[in-house]
């Protein structure tokens, strides 16, 4: 049993605003749950159907009812578990290798295929916008299959970031220079943009270097998904 | 007003079953809309709530109420418009450049991704597995963003496909050979796999080429989408 004022506070996380005065997030999904329980994020409480499955000792496990399960969770078929973490502070960039920066991402899928794809590619620090979908929305996370729990996550304004770096700031535009000839440094900043206006006029001010993924075949009104861009960028980056 | 029949069978065409037993499929949202209106898949009919403002006069425009609207939209918030049409067949493939085979994507997100990467890259075309999402799916089409008009899908036993083609098959495997390293021929088949269990053993088992997109920073137990995979194949395939 889970008394009445969990639960809603629970059911509350799934809104940005209660996470934020809370400093708590949901994990569901099996995948990303292992990851999150197998990181250095802290754990606040798991809920369980069944608390002898769990195997982790060092986190407080509470029973729930299958009922109580279905109103707190974001899930249409909720997997037996849920569990809540405390939001991670985020620690200083490093300046010594390639940083990411999201300008204004809506798409919570997009979001969290580019945090997987940082993860992969071994790039720590995403910077966001504070216009950007939050890492913490249950679809997001959902999306990242874990990674989540291995990158730093920054919400910054982004004008006053990229005036202090000195890194070189890389752009994707369509007046660019071809990233198949262009030589990327060892490190520096690249920057992602909104799915329907890139990147904002703003930060487009301040990026040193533009780059263009080439298109192949006929040319037409189309562009490519902010997600399989950044895949492409980040190979390169690391080619 | 549309009668009660048609607005039966619009809506069966939400199911597989139904699209092939008609030969039809519905397109929403305004770019994928647009972009099939334009292309040479034939129209069957176009439902509208102001039927006044359909510029194209040659397709049959029925006024639609926004209740009988929302009945047969697979949308939460249907956007005024409809459209049906007949499920294109499928042309001979080219033997001249890449074609894209699919093995098995279940995602309906990702399926989508990758024909709107096969269009920005010029791959035009794809083939599917029987087992793979159907791509008259609405949210595949809603994922071409309209790329689907200007790709050519078949969906076929892989098995008798390869056994067929003189052409290289190229797969991605844990153990293949470096993607940044390796050099790509002018044509050839390349294979993306199930988001879960890769390419199928069976499939695999043809490959003639493995390949393989290295990883940076820390190894870990990760995997990429399917549809990032995609994404940096095409690009080195077209680089």
């Amino acid at each position: 049993m889970v008394v009445k004022s969990e639960l809603k506070l629970i059911k509350s996380l799934q809104q940005k605003k209660y996470r934020n005065e809370h400093g708590l997030f949901v994990v569901e999904g099996k995948k990303t749950l292992e990851e999150v329980l197998g990181s250095k994020i802290k754990p606040y409480k798991l809920f369980a159907l069944d608390p002898k499955s769990v195997t982790q000792k060092s986190i407080q496990t509470v029973q729930i009812s299958s009922r109580e399960l279905s109103q707190i969770s974001s899930l249409k078929n909720p997997n037996g578990y849920l569990g809540v973490f405390y939001i991670p502070t985020s620690k200083a960039q490093t300046t010594s290798d390639w940083i990411l920066v999201v300008d204004g991402i809506q798409d919570p899928g997009n979001l969290g295929t580019i945090i997987r794809l940082c993860d992969w590619f071994g790039v720590r620090d995403i910077i966001c916008s504070l216009d950007t979908v939050d890492c913490y929305n249950p679809k997001v996370l959902q999306a990242t299959m874990g990674s989540i729990a291995r990158v730093n996550i920054k919400y910054t304004p982004l004008k006053e970031f990229l005036k202090k770096t000195q890194l070189p700031i890389y752009g994707t535009f369509m007046d660019g220079e071809n990233i198949n000839t262009s030589k990327l440094p060892k490190k520096g900043i690249v920057i992602m943009g909104n799915e329907g206006k890139g990147i904002s006029r703003a930060v487009a001010q301040q990026c040193t270097h533009k780059l263009t993924i080439p298109q192949s075949g006929e040319s037409t009104t189309e562009s490519l998904n902010v997600a399989s861009a950044a895949a492409i960028l980040l190979h390169e980056i690391r080619r």
